[in-house]
């Protein structure tokens, strides 16, 4: 992917506390659906502690040709016709962004009245999401779950072949800041013979990243692996939250249902490729020795750079914590690298049946754990099971979640010679079951 | 549920054609979404060969209040809105219906300006479905599939303590008519030491209901088992194309995904709950000295009459046989009473741990399989996983599905005393893989 001036680590914006910007700095730009107080959502851009209304910048004509087509197709709160659009209106929106954001815009007068206080506004689901598919990409995840069930194999025999996925819940999932419900649901303990139901006893998160779509393909068309990357519209932050208890007793033989249907969250901005551009690194969590992808999941422009490189952490406080006043734990810190197939395999495997993408539909990574053992994205692996319990800053233990507890994931990409930019939180606090 | 007037066995229409027809006398009434010719969808409903157009009869003054709203509520050739007003204003448009539709009509003079012949319209899905989830409750076909793989143990330990099911993929749900192409996937032949990727070679296709949610859940807000009828809008039919090899080796440990994702054909016409008043049964596939369920999945309204009685029947039929002018070979009979759990339990169960569904998700029985080697719901049961060939009428055999075969499913409900009625067909033909 193309590195551009919107890359130059020295720009500055002419918005107040952009530059510097742990997430939102210029160089970034996400897109997203925000409303001002309660009314209905809106296309904008984070920027700094901002968001920028782009309704009303293409009210005001500062944007012009496909960045004004980019915007009007972004109708009705949901950016899914932003999505469709592709690259170039997109690209196109970013770049004229960044020329009225920059510190010598001509224009930078006529910035203030489009920002809204970031703190103030609701931020929403960018689409409505048609189908939701989860991915299990993330090798290390796979291997230290599947040495808890099968010490002598842990990964199965079709992993280094298949990009394993399923297809996963749309309507449960909720933006950064939605409190989640313990689930109720059907366990069965080792020490008793008939299930039990109940609130679940062994929640947890899955630390994973998002995709969205953008252009979709026509059913029965697949999408090459060497075009899926104009496919993508942009990521985000998504914690699968799973019923541990719950998942262990239903998911033979047809896979997890409810154990992870009760919710998903998101960060709610989409952070588009052109941002992620500095950020790309070849493919590479594939040890030698292992079997060469099939034809249909191979092109050596994604293996020479279809890769992430993005810190990935887990921050976990308790009501106890809270209460002290002290900062988050951070339970695990990751990185994006630790895929075994990218982002655009995912995409061609998806549909190489013929399965048809639409726009606003979104992939999850699966779990993405790193090889060390602060590194797990789950606490199923940090604990083993449960077995061992993780201890807190503050003293407390933690071998699941307990109500009260709040799971903030963050992700960053950072790379010598370009500005560091951020995902923005995924946060949710979970609520006791009802 | 109560059986009235509109359930009169002796009861004639005005519409030429509709008394006796197979599928829609004026008993069923069942709702779409069709278009004369090619342009929008626009809701209507089924009397004998014609369709009703809901929104001239509107026009035309002959629907009132609820009735009237139900008709307002299925905007822009979406029935959502409607089937979200749940049983009230869905019963007023049938009763209006059923008395405007009837042979002594005072208004049957002003019903031909509103039909339309069905053989020159084009049928839509009924709504957009936003989740698509597939259960697993037909135990004649978890049996005989377990079989294939576990012959001591074909139930899982949790079969007969959860409705077993899982997310579908809801892109790819199409209605009858639309053929469906051969996909290409991964699989694993026992010979082989690594997986290959080409066409399927293991197609089949699987005989379901489909169920129409109506009135939706908030998330976090479980249906009771006693509500859970309330929920449900309709019924159609369902095939769940599957393509086992690939299904063989990418299953595990997530469940089905691009096995059963490239396509899934329902018939078109929602058949409401009403229509199917007079084939209600006790709930008796569940043998004595199976665990009782757990009291969350037990309702004894449920227990006393949420199960079907509904002959279901696969048609096959062959580009040979059609050449040859031979009607198509039935290659199943089956009924609707094989289900081990309820459509209710399947709604409660769904709903346990909060999980929200919305107006117009689609949930799959599951294969209906009966216990008898003729009443298999699959070509993998049928055919003992491809080892012994069903002959077809005209001396083929079939092993799984071939190129140019035609599937048709379909459904009626018969019973003494009342007028029979039908589903439509569910029906689609197998084009090569591109």
């Amino acid at each position: 992917m193309t590195l551009d001036h919107t890359h130059d680590p020295a720009a500055r914006s002419c918005v107040p506390g952009a530059d510097g910007h742990p997430d939102f700095p210029i160089q970034n730009l996400p897109l997203g659906v925000f409303s001002p107080g309660e009314g209905a959502g809106r296309p904008g851009v984070a920027i700094g502690d901002h968001i920028v209304d782009l309704a009303a910048t293409q009210e005001a004509g500062l944007l012009t040709g496909e960045a004004s087509r980019a915007v009007a197709a972004a109708q009705g709160g949901d950016l899914a016709g932003l999505l469709a659009l592709g690259g170039g209106p997109r690209r196109a929106l970013r770049t004229q962004l960044f020329a009225l954001l920059s510190a010598e815009s001509p224009e930078r007068d006529r910035v203030p009245p489009l920002l809204h206080e970031a703190a103030s506004c609701t931020l929403h689901l960018p689409a409505r999401i048609g189908d939701y598919t989860d991915f299990f990409v993330g090798i290390h995840h796979a291997t230290n779950t599947g040495r808890q069930f099968r010490p002598d194999q842990p990964l199965l025999p079709n992993y280094k072949h298949v990009p394993v996925g399923y297809h996963g819940r749309a309507s449960s999932i909720r933006p950064s800041g939605v409190p989640v419900r313990r689930p109720h649901g059907q366990a069965k303990p080792p020490h008793l013979d008939a299930p039990v139901f109940g609130p679940s006893r062994r929640l947890d998160y899955e630390l994973e990243l998002g995709v969205w779509i953008g252009p979709g393909n026509a059913l029965g068309t697949p999408v090459p692996v060497g075009e899926a990357a104009d496919r993508i519209a942009g990521f985000c932050l998504l914690n699968d939250w799973s019923a541990r208890d719950i998942q262990g007793w239903e998911y033979q033989p047809l896979g997890p249902f409810l154990a992870k249907s009760f919710a998903t969250t998101i960060s709610p901005w989409i952070v588009t490729p052109e941002a992620l551009a500095p950020f790309r690194i070849p493919q590479a969590a594939r040890p030698s020795g292992d079997p060469d992808p099939l034809p249909y999941l191979l092109d050596p422009v994604d293996q020479a750079g279809g890769a992430l490189d993005l810190d990935l952490e887990i921050l976990l406080s308790t009501r106890a914590s809270r209460e002290a006043g002290l900062p988050p734990h951070r339970v695990a810190r990751s990185n994006a690298r630790h895929m075994y197939w990218t982002v655009a395999q995912m995409v061609a495997h998806h549909t190489s049946g013929g399965c048809n993408l639409r726009p606003g539909d979104l992939l999850g990574t699966g779990t993405l754990s790193g090889p060390e053992p602060d590194s797990c994205g789950s606490l199923l692996e940090t604990t083993q099971g449960g077995k061992v319990p993780v201890r807190l800053d503050n003293g407390e233990e933690r071998r699941f979640l307990e109500d009260g507890d709040e799971v903030t994931l963050v992700a960053y990409g950072r790379r010598e010679g370009f500005a560091s930019i951020g995902f923005g939180a995924c946060r949710a606090l979970v609520l006791p079951a009802s």
